[in-house]
């Protein structure tokens, strides 16, 4: 039997919540594994018309095996948030495995967590990882020695299953996507820009277009006071 | 502009909280879309160590455009619960979808609205749909005139986009996916009975095989009493 393990997940107000709520599910339907959601003084995140209450203060944990970021639109303004990203600082250096779903690999990056490695983050923020030192990888799940990271949201699926593996075996992540049946079958192609039609992709850049500069100077201030 | 469309999703204790934050995330996402989470009484749910606050009361909504019912292990207690049905019962009647994911259809049939319908459950609950005259399928999405039913857990994202597509066309569901980055690819291939390593398999029914005659016993009593 291996002892209990702890994966801490700190949310902020911005959280795009199935970041968070994919991975959750995976790992806490895995026997030896203590999942724990903490955000800043405990308090209650409402993000997306979801409320999540009863959360732990990242201030009264000490360690954890695995410290998993996820991202949403408020991930710089979360960046910028100095006591949390001293506690990721914290929990990152007696975690096994630093991790981050979607763009809460910019959250590492911030804390200066990546620098010289390689990392995923969703697709339309990928470009803002050199700003803090790290390669971006269209990967869905990027591997970089200690550090797991996934692509946008809906990555952070096949990500949980990948730190599974990683902390226990092929078999304990397996037994988990089959009890939570995860064999998907999307019925349209257009997840990745890529694959998404001409229109669809144009879209989602003109409805993105309006923040993306506002983020792009957010992060570069973020990083100028890292250095 | 089409007018703004309501999706309800009523949850309980016990429900599996990915079979409704998957959905919800791409619902949320989606310009015209209100979701409203509902709980008895308002109340917060507990589940697999998340809570979710600030849940509506369904007795103070009078109707929706997708009614979408979540599963989890309590499924079969929820479908116990008079005046939990009966709001189930009372809001399908004012939809345009009546929907589910997961171990949700057993809620749907034991409301009497799966008389005949094919549906989807999850994979080793499937078997409990006849009881309430349904007819079992193991596609992974269902759909049988208003009747839109997703397989276990993770289908719900699957869909969630059929959903979208019903309601509104195939470019807003795809929208959703680019933005969600919803291109999955699964470290294994053990998310169906059928594809999973028969060790998988047998351990995943083992550790459910305790419950399964309870349940079985359950959910024909709650059969008995629609009849």
């Amino acid at each position: 039997m291996t002892s209990q393990r702890r994966i801490v997940i700190p949310i902020y107000p911005g959280v795009t919540h199935l970041d968070f709520t994919g991975p959750h599910q995976f790992f806490s339907r895995t026997p030896g594994v203590e999942v724990v959601v903490a955000s800043a003084g405990g308090r209650p995140i409402e993000t997306q018309g979801l409320t999540f209450a009863n959360l732990a203060d990242p201030d009264d944990l000490t360690a954890c095996d695995v410290l998993c970021v996820p991202g949403g639109m408020g991930c710089l303004d979360a960046a910028e948030d100095e006591p949390f990203i001293n506690a990721i600082r914290r929990l990152a250096e007696t975690a096994q495995y630093v991790t981050s779903v979607c763009t809460g690999s910019l959250i590492l990056g911030a804390a200066g967590l990546l620098k010289g490695r390689r990392a995923a983050c969703h697709w339309a923020w990928r470009d803002l990882l050199p700003l803090f030192g790290a390669v971006p990888d269209s990967a869905r799940i990027v591997r970089d020695d200690n550090i797991i990271t996934g692509g946008g949201v809906t990555a952070g699926i096949d990500f949980a299953l990948t730190v599974i593996a990683a902390l226990f075996d092929d078999e304990t992540a397996q037994i988990a996507q089959l009890t939570l049946e995860y064999a998907p079958e999307p019925p349209f192609n257009a997840g990745r820009p890529e694959t998404a039609p001409t229109s669809i992709r144009e879209h989602v850049l003109a409805d993105m277009a309006e923040v993306q500069e506002t983020r792009y100077r957010q992060a570069e201030n973020i990083a100028a006071r890292l250095r």
